[in-house]
């Protein structure tokens, strides 16, 4: 069952962050505690986000969201990224960031939107 | 035109917050600036809100999510609102609780849940 | 030298807080650390509080924009009482909170409007 | 194995909170997902909590810590009762909520002590 | 009338943000959303920061009291150079900075009066 | 007495800070306001984080804990120095790290981490 577990954790991470460029920190957390390292991936990665209540398109779009107000640039980038990669088009990412203004004020949508368009030009999106 | 985007701003409240007792404040903000208070409403419902790049429903799961991090309680309570009234099912809304103790831990989440479950029973749907 | 301080602290606490019932906090703080209690007070009221570098009215307008955008309703209640004990107009301060929504979003806005109507009923001066 | 888990789970939750009313939130988690429930509660209970890295005392003075600056009310209160329950003195709780003005301001200070008062008056600790 | 919006946004953008090397990111937004972009700018500089209830002095202090609490470095600049533009002292800047203490704590201040510091450089003012 | 004091402050400090290379801000603050700068010096570090109620250990794990929900990547770095400095074990302050993500979720903890990595290279104490 574990071996299930991790299978799914791997698979998770790779559909949604493939694409991005010096990996989530894993690698650095398991220097400090292998054992922690390895619960916190498979309980968000392989438990949370591989559940299918919603749909992986919504999951993300609801991960900038939260992640634009709390002004969380590297997990911003991660995850816009991660939307990207399950298929969020790009005017649907900028919509979600906009609409952010709403809940946390016009500076963090300003750099989400910055960040954004990094993404798009790693990506070789940008236009 | 000013008269569409009241005719827009309207509509759209009324689509989203018709359920929700004691209103959003609009009446005490017009006591302080009427003029403020109409071009606040009219931006945020009658602009922004309105727009189509993504659905309704996808809108209001993006508020549920970054007003669950930011633990903004009465409006979290509003926009769970928003969301069951523009067709979210009350599963979806709780998986986008649920998943947010990724970027804004447990406290946050417990009180969301709370908040979900009060305005289920308000609407008679709790159990 | 501390006798100066502690009457400078008793009359800027009495000069911004006098209308503010239910106190600050500081009854309590005493409970745990007398000492402790006495050098908060001393340093954040007779010190900073007491500066001449702006005027009172800038200062306590200054609080309220933080206060607000931080959502910390207790405190956003007590400097909109010391800003209206200092000179502000109550447009003056309505003014201030509305423009927050720049910064922090209509959550907060809404909520600091709130406590304005509130503290202004208080003090018989609403409507 | 999980059945291990389960028995640590349960026992760390009784050692930690067993002074408070009201629980945790767990029964409503679970009437949204029994299972999600479950597994946020072995996470961050079976798993996180009951590691020996550092002592349960200073594990809970640190939760102390975060939940002040953060001004999470209801969970401040549930660490501040596990913090006295696993052998921290009254003084000592005091000591890290009134340390959090140096990086959280004064506003949430006040607010936690008066949390701590709250909870020394439930367990009649308080005079 | 719409062409008077206009004006007055492109005239208080000017007075505000005219020493601000680098752009307020509005550039960018256009790229996404035209139509949106011009929206926010003209309801948050247009009408929003062209009012004058506050003397506009006043209103940046504000911001910059509210962006540092937030620790917005990116902003808590903008508004900087805002608020020295529209008359505000040095003196004045660093005191609402220093100020926040209370608020938000140490670090943010310290935070933003490295950034006070910096503009004063760039503006060839610091000594 | 304020010899006395001046000298505590001093000391405090170079027992926490000896080893953060840049230093904690204090000149910069100088240059606005030499009697401020020395009244909030004197304040938070001869008044505050001299006491003794609770370890030096424990203060320090304390602060790491609440500047990590915070996200104050500097004042992170200061107070993991600190924090070794006064005998904390790479292992105790990776584990009050880790322990965060149930009060500020992941990506708070991610990057207090990678601050902690980096830390331990400039001491030379990484691998």
């Amino acid at each position: 069952m574990d071996e299930a577990l991790r299978e799914t954790t791997k698979k998770t991470a790779q559909m949604l962050f493939h694409s991005l460029k010096g990996g989530t920190g894993f690698e650095t957390w398991k220097k400090f505690d292998k054992e922690l390292a390895r619960e916190l991936s498979m309980f968000f990665t392989g438990k949370l986000y591989s559940r299918e209540v919603i749909s992986q398109k919504q999951r993300e779009l609801c991960a900038v969201a939260s992640l634009t107000v709390l002004n969380r640039r590297a997990e911003v980038r991660a995850h816009i990224h991660a939307a990207l990669n399950v298929g969020a088009a790009r005017q649907e990412v900028a919509e979600v960031i906009f609409q952010q203004v709403t809940y946390g004020g016009m500076p963090v949508v300003v750099e989400a939107i910055e960040v954004l368009k990094e993404v798009l030009e790693e990506r070789g999106e940008w236009e």
